[in-house]
């Protein structure tokens, strides 16, 4: 396995967006949040998208020379158009807008419409924990997953994350609604192994465990079954009603690539307007101790908070450089002309 | 199986609850609440609980005669303490007060601290929509599930809900962050079933649908393993960051009953101030549509949208009568002081 130094990867993350045609500020933006997806072991949204987003530019699926406008102003609530702009920078300025409308009201919330794949959600959480706040953000995605009792696609798998700042280590929640993603199949799949847990269902609609068997009907499993199914139906109505964009059956017709025109929401809290820090230390890291101090499932196991294994991942892959498949890295090495 | 109309059984309720001291007002209010909660097939927390919250009234775990009190205004966000009173009537507050402040100001975050169980979370959100609202409410709760990795107790179930006002049907999600309820558990041993999915780890660590195995380990499954369980941390801890109330390791140690002193985050927000009518109808009848024309994984079956299953039983056990285990139905009329 190659291992990338960050900034080794960065700059040419960096190199292959400027000669996609992205402006100065917005290559650097989007190589940095790339990269650092890689980094914390996102490898799907980061290293590894870099050439379906450099295509989507091509295409015109994205514009590089776009950014949100103002739709409405509502005191805590803001909407914008993304005029699909680059995903990534959208989103931050909306995390960011969000935590400004917190900053004086105690909680923002900022929607976007007409934005484009914001690549790994998880970013904007871990944004808004590092500026001190309270992150909930979500997007909704093009028909990927089969609704809760059907066969055909017909729900997102809309991203969700919860963060919360913590001293120690922020408390982070990033998840699709599916169990697992196409991605995670396809890893698996050419490693020869099962899935830890089904995943969805073979040509014979039962449960399996059996990737290859799963990418051949498309019948990916929601997480918790019906929860999973109902949580993506209600989050993707809701990404819509609130930022006045397309519902997934709206982006399905849309059909610019994953995400064309999708909607996003980001709220922002400010918790030192509610509670003190002792107190909030105090709750958090009670939480975390309770957590560390289960008795675990299985013989010298770990219990985990969320987020602690990205961040876990990301001082290994700091310290030993990021690793890649090396197909991917001569690829976006292409992309970047570079040698 | 005997059924009891809606009216009958309210008014039965009723009269427990004004034997066990509660004030008439309230007696009205949560003998309704139950009750609707039953006649929407929710029974484990209608019907089936009203005993468990007597007892706690007997208990002085429930105050009766406690309302909220207003620690904190922010103007869209509020923070109250729920005095230990009746978690139906603090809850209901809590929502009212959250769309009051969304009327004004288009979001209105109202948050619970020292609150008690509010039975049926959904009932909280069906609140929301039925007054033209999204609605979006959780609660933390006191230890009854393992962290991911865990086999001892060590987080809540903290039920989360959401819903979004619709002229044909609410779209409500309200689920708990386990697969299945102890309830559910118990319901299916009784009948001599296995649960339709693995919901939990039996005495040898192995996943299993026999639900007597599950009760003996007490290490009910988070829904889609690891996701629910960090779902659940957050729900947790965001409880407590908003309210400043207790996070479930602080439930536990304060130990008066389930949900005893525990907190509750309401959310409402006036889809109105957003989007038009028109714009909102396409949106959400849209999603139906697309829900609707999935293909069924089982011939001739049908694919709901949330909320859409809890209407059907609404409609059949207002017009056939609610279902009751004539057991407690028995006990429920003892409490009554009616034959």
């Amino acid at each position: 396995m190659t291992r990338i130094p960050f900034e080794e990867m960065k700059a040419t993350v960096k190199k292959a967006f400027l000669l996609a045609g992205m402006p100065e500020e917005k290559a650097e933006t989007c190589a940095r949040i790339h990269t650092e997806s890689s980094r914390d072991g996102v490898y799907s949204h980061g290293l590894n998208r870099v050439e379906r987003f450099v295509d989507y530019i091509g295409k015109g699926w994205v514009n590089v020379h776009a950014d949100p406008t103002l739709d409405l102003n509502l005191g805590a609530m803001e909407t914008y158009n993304g005029n699909l702009g680059v995903g990534i920078t959208n989103a931050l300025f909306a995390m960011n807008r969000a935590t400004e409308i917190a900053e004086k009201n105690g909680l923002g919330l900022v929607s976007l419409n007409n934005t484009t794949h914001w690549m790994r959600g998880g970013a904007y959480g871990w944004l808004a924990a590092e500026k001190g706040y309270i992150g909930i953000c979500w997007t909704n995605t093009e028909s990927c997953m089969p609704a809760w009792g059907a066969k055909s696609q017909g729900i997102g798998n809309n991203p969700f994350i919860m963060a919360v700042p913590r001293k120690e280590g922020h408390i982070v929640l990033d998840m699709a609604m599916s169990q697992y993603s196409y991605g995670k199949l396809q890893v698996t799949r050419l490693k020869n192994q099962k899935l830890p847990y089904p995943g969805g269902f073979d040509n014979d609609g039962q449960l399996t465990d059996d990737p290859g068997a799963i990418e051949e009907t498309r019948r990916i499993l929601p997480m918790g079954y019906w929860k999973g199914s109902g949580f993506a139906v209600l989050l993707d109505v809701l990404s819509s009603l609130l930022s006045g964009g397309l519902t997934t059956a709206g982006i399905d017709k849309f059909d610019k690539g994953s995400c064309g025109s999708c909607c996003q929401v980001f709220i922002a809290i400010n918790p030192l307007k509610i509670n003190s820090q002792e107190f909030i230390d105090q709750a958090l890291n009670g939480t975390v101790d309770q957590l560390r101090s289960s008795v675990p499932a299985k013989e010298n196991g770990e219990i985990f908070y969320p987020g602690e294994q990205s961040l876990r991942t990301r001082h290994e892959n700091m310290e030993l450089g990021i690793p890649v498949d090396d197909g991917i890295w001569v690829k976006v090495k292409e992309l970047a002309n570079v040698n």
